[in-house]
């Protein structure tokens, strides 16, 4: 009986290393979930749900393992513990909740439970009425090294994982197992043990082959009391940690929110009038009553006037005309500033707590570029690529140039950390002013250590700061954007129309560890993308893809002008002719086809029913129409929770020919029989019914019912 | 321009680092292959074979990367280079051979390739007919600063990737690069550059828009020549690494081996004899004719006396029973001696040789494992476990003892690094005899850390020896044995007999990198296991078992007896009934029924069809027929190497009722059509006849055909 606490063990361990170089531990900890590339990145999480960890932890014995996850916030010093327990094949898993918006980080740690062993093997032996007068003097042993080993550790201070317990805690452990011992000290021969020591029931019947002092000693060392206080007092042999892997813990709208998107200067009713941030407080409360939480605006600074952009993308501007505001920065200003037509700071803030008194969030757009008018060209030249004869280099893409817009260049000289530190700083101002939503431009074109450094020291000081990337680039970089912090990502949904496509491309975001780091936003346009599919398709089309948005992602957004069906186009282009980024535009809000109330709708069922407040749980069903999605919806759910509803989703996609489809309704995710009864909620007409059996027959009549959108359940429950 | 070579940039680079901690990489390498585990563990590759090696690559640009691959023997000093080209979606892709059985590292090396995109611009510039006074300057210059930075790289000393060229190299690159750089100076005018400088065709239709000065540059500074030069000249911005990761490389045996297993001492003839080397060699001749090329031997060391197994592994052994072989020690020696009543070392030599002569290889035993008598107890007390009593404690699975096998305790406090020592250097004792294979006993119940050191110590020295995996436990665990280096696995293949069985767990050892690192070895008897299949089929059930075995696995083997269909159990247990590992056992090997000359027939496929040399390759195909296996096997292929000849094989799994079915011919992996016309060779009748379309018929009777081996290729070729 070896005993390998303290320092033979660490010998041992040190001779290995030296000779092995490799890893010389004996307990294999591996597959640890939640994980972004084995503890790279951060895993995304919301707060106050629970999160549950899963190992597989494995060492070259039968005998039993105990293994523990360490856990706390990052910026806290004491470490929680919780218990995993095995659930077979390996694997073990315990349950937490984080409960507050920030980093966390936990560490499994595993052990090979001596005691435990030698526990269940006496059992065993006892069982079968064996001889055990050394098994008993084995434990005797066991424990009083434990308790030696224990006295000595109360001294030491070195420990890498510091837990809230510590000295009390330690002291009351010493405590029992110095009971224990007393208890078990041959000259107390049979007396009766004290009422802590109860053996269970299949043992009491077997110790009658035992001579009565061993039966105390039996009972003693094979009580629950004992084994309760050996699994903390008891040798942690060949104690293996992982490593420290990151969870942030995200506020609710990380992951569960409606955008609406507009240009503060074309809500003025006027197209001859700069709109400003009091004329869209005037809008707030159409916007409140569709639904909308968070209100995302395009640049608000002052506006570049060399080479400022016309009407149409044009080289060539008027006077009059507003120009892009994304060439960012005048002598008004940089990205620090307003531009003064749209309003001053004091308008912005009015704006911003009107907005938050109706539930609505500002998320500002941050662009990191300059038009070449921005104040930071003449007072930090060195952060900019110079060419040969002393001009700046302008945005290109051979032979393209783009003059109304100048790159920073992040590698120049100078430029780190002083640039670095600038860009920061103008999204700490924002967050300062409230803001905590940022919708960013074109990441993908930015280093990603500059993103990752970025995120994290705003989120250090503003821990409820979202991120959107708007990064239409190819899947991998996509993706590592998201894994270096951004909270959100725009994805290629304006551009998966067809039936297999959707299919396809959301069971890609739903795959592999995907879940855990990358949160899809579902824009169904953009003053970027004015998507074929609207263009042809009209108010059907436009109900179509909003119904698709909404009901399959946490996170949706519409760009203004959706909501009344607008799709006109520069011909053969995915661009909206006059579009708003050159000019001031003018709505008719109660346009005749407008869907409003269908988008009204659509956020209020989001914000009454769970499921569609992610895109998790979501899984595609058969219909054996090409021309209709078939879905539901089941939201988060730990593998143990019984599933009780089901949201289910028929969608026409052709947007304008009746369709006939059977549907296979997923009954067995509701633990029922392929002939079941179930209840029906539609969610639309609001009207309920039954039905029985997984196969019903659909009838998606453009007329009558272009989407249906049910909740179902169990009849009678 | 910024150009950042040296100085500067590795300053702003410790900058970042400092500020981030994190990762300061702009350029990504992601999702490396081959790798395990990613690089934590070798993959495993065979000599000779082409490796292709491919990796994600890409940062925030589209301007051009370049990639490389580093790759070296790891005992080596000099790293070889190779490029890797894009093959879409951020991939990268090259290929290199591995001469030698040994351990290889390669490394990913990717750079911003700043000459690559100024002349891809410049390119497109010129096609567009725009001005590009700047950019020639721009490239004057960065040639310049290019042929700065080199000679001042000559004098460098600290490359941390010493590569062969190395000096000359660089010398000629600077010549060249001065060449250019002398072509370029202005006051050369429109001197006619040398014969070097050929730009392009298109190029050369377009320069008429420049002036004969700058069409001179322009043709220098576009040409190829320039473009070579330059990618290993130019500046190698944000050069970035990945990890090394290792790649063994490995004999043809450790993938591809038909096993013949028997205990030596049953070769005398005479059940009263114990058999010898001698007898063995007697026996080679017909091992060697049924194509069995690895003949493994259970261990042949001494035997202990102590608590001796009796016959049917009795706890009572009568005084001529001879043991189990596993019980390793007594009075004449440990696992570094042989049992003198096998012969002594000049016969096992004699053995060696001759089974060498003959083109078989001997694999030993290695268990580590002690009987009571074995040397180390009374040398090495303190390398077992001792209980308080004085007793050393016997192999256990309470309440059950082992007491012909006490354990060692590879941790106890005296054991490392000695017992370590002691047992690595039993193996290079017998390497050193010229064995080169060993399969190792429930590796699962020692410490992985051990087999990790011992394996690479062994194949340091000896690199060709291979060890086979005895673990029947966890699949991680059988997963994590094979990754610390095991070169084969035993597998589940026993008990994976119905179709569905098969084809689900085949498909497991081929998915995600289970294949870089887990060879199957389908053994289809042990002296341990007695499959219940294989007791209830009788001859044609063994038939089945060897078709399967041999014909997917490049490794396979039979226990002696397997080939006369052995399978006489103890009553509802998979273990044989008087069992050779107790006892003697003496065998008529022309019994009638015997498979000796199927057996024959599957390993001389084996050796004629490199398909059937591995695993891989193997792909299941629909049958209707639920008692029907139809797979194909195509061998190890490269992506962009057509496959001219497929081997399918179908089998009868009910072993004894007819089977009628259709077979859906992979046709479409040939490339081609449904109702092709395909030349069919039947590998086991030696027939040949043209078929046509891809749904065939066929009738599986037992007692005309339990299987087909076919060869497919298209019609005419």
């Amino acid at each position: 009986m070896h005993l390998r606490v303290g320092a033979a063990q660490e010998k041992a361990r040190k001779i290995i290393i030296r000779e092995l170089i490799q890893d010389d531990r004996r307990i294999v900890i591996e597959g640890v979930t939640p994980a972004v590339d084995d503890g790279r990145f951060a895993a995304k999480h919301q707060c106050g749900e629970t999160m549950q960890i899963e190992a597989d932890v494995y060492m070259d014995t039968q005998d039993k393992l105990a293994v523990d996850v360490l856990w706390k916030a990052t910026n806290s010093r004491l470490w929680e513990t919780i218990h995993l327990a095995p659930v077979g094949n390996d694997r073990w898993m315990g349950r937490i909740t984080l409960e507050k918006v920030g980093l966390y980080e936990f560490v499994v740690e595993a052990w090979h439970d001596w005691f435990g062993t030698y526990h269940r093997g006496l059992l065993k032996k006892v069982e079968a009425s064996v001889d055990v007068t050394l098994e008993i003097e084995e434990g005797r042993q066991m424990l009083k090294k434990s308790l030696a080993a224990l006295k000595k550790e109360k001294t030491k201070s070195d420990e890498p994982f510091k837990r809230h317990q510590a000295a009390n805690y330690n002291a009351s452990i010493i405590r029992n197992l110095t009971k224990i011992i007393e208890a078990l000290k041959p000259e107390n021969g049979a007396k009766t043990p004290g009422d802590e020591f109860v053996a269970n029931d299949t043992l009491l019947s077997n110790l009658y082959a035992y001579s009565e002092a061993q039966q105390t000693d039996l009972a003693i060392l094979l009580s629950d009391f004992t084994l309760a206080v050996m699994h903390i007092a008891g040798p942690k042999e060949f104690l293996t940690h992982s490593q420290r892997y990151p969870v942030r813990a995200e506020r609710r709208a990380a992951e569960f929110s409606s955008w609406y998107e507009m240009f503060p200067r074309s809500q003025s009713g006027d197209a001859n009038r700069h709109g400003t941030f009091k004329d869209v407080i005037e809008r707030l409360p159409s916007i409140s009553a569709m639904g909308f939480d968070t209100l995302y605006f395009p640049p608000i600074h002052p506006i570049g006037e060399k080479n400022r952009k016309g009407k149409n993308n044009s080289l060539i501007s008027a006077p009059t005309d507003p120009g892009s505001p994304y060439a960012i920065g005048s002598k008004e200003g940089g990205h620090d500033a307003i531009h003064p037509e749209l309003g001053n700071w004091q308008d912005f803030r009015q704006l911003r707590d009107e907005a938050k008194a109706l539930g609505i969030e500002i998320a500002l757009d941050y662009a990191i570029q300059c038009s070449p008018d921005h104040p930071w060209l003449e007072e930090h030249p060195e952060w900019f690529d110079w060419r040969p004869d002393g001009t700046v280099k302008y945005a290109e893409n051979p032979p393209k140039k783009y003059q109304d817009i100048v790159s920073l260049d992040f590698y120049a000289p100078q430029a780190i950390p002083h640039l670095w530190k600038a860009l920061r700083d103008v999204v700490m101002l924002w967050a300062k002013e409230g803001v905590r939503t940022f919708r960013v431009d074109n990441p993908h074109t930015k280093p990603l250590p500059f993103w990752e450094w970025m995120i994290r020291e705003v989120q250090a000081k503003y821990p409820d700061t979202i991120f959107l990337s708007e990064a239409f680039t190819t899947p991998k970089m996509m993706a590592r954007l998201a894994k270096v912090g951004f909270t959100q990502s725009y994805t290629y949904f304006t551009w998966r129309n067809q039936k297999h496509e959707i299919t396809e491309y959301l069971s890609q975001l739903l795959s592999g560890d995907t879940p855990e780091y990358f949160r899809p936003h579902f824009f169904v346009n953009t003053p970027d993308i004015n998507p074929f599919y609207l263009q042809h398709t009209g108010r059907n089309g436009f109900l179509v893809r909003a119904v698709v948005a909404a009901t399959t992602s946490g996170l949706w957004g519409i760009s203004s002008g959706f909501e009344i069906c607008e799709a006109e186009a520069i011909p053969e282009k995915e661009e909206f002719k006059n579009s708003e980024k050159y000019e001031i535009r003018v709505w008719d809000w109660n346009r005749e086809g407008n869907i409003i109330p269908e988008i009204t709708m659509l956020n209020r069922l989001r914000k009454t029913y769970p499921q569609l407040q992610t895109h998790l749980g979501l899984r595609f069903h058969p219909a054996d129409n090409e021309q209709v999605l078939f879905y539901s919806k089941e939201g988060k759910r730990l593998p143990d929770q019984p599933l009780e509803s089901l949201i289910l989703v028929a969608i026409n996609l052709s947007a304008h020919y009746l369709q006939d489809t059977n549907l296979e309704l997923p009954l067995y995710m509701l633990g029922l029989d392929d002939h079941a009864a179930i209840e029906v909620h539609d969610l639309v007409s609001d009207a309920r019914f039954t039905w029985h059996g997984k196969w019903q027959q659909a009838r998606l009549d453009p007329a009558q019912y272009l989407y249906v959108i049910w909740e179902i359940r169990a009849a009678g429950i």
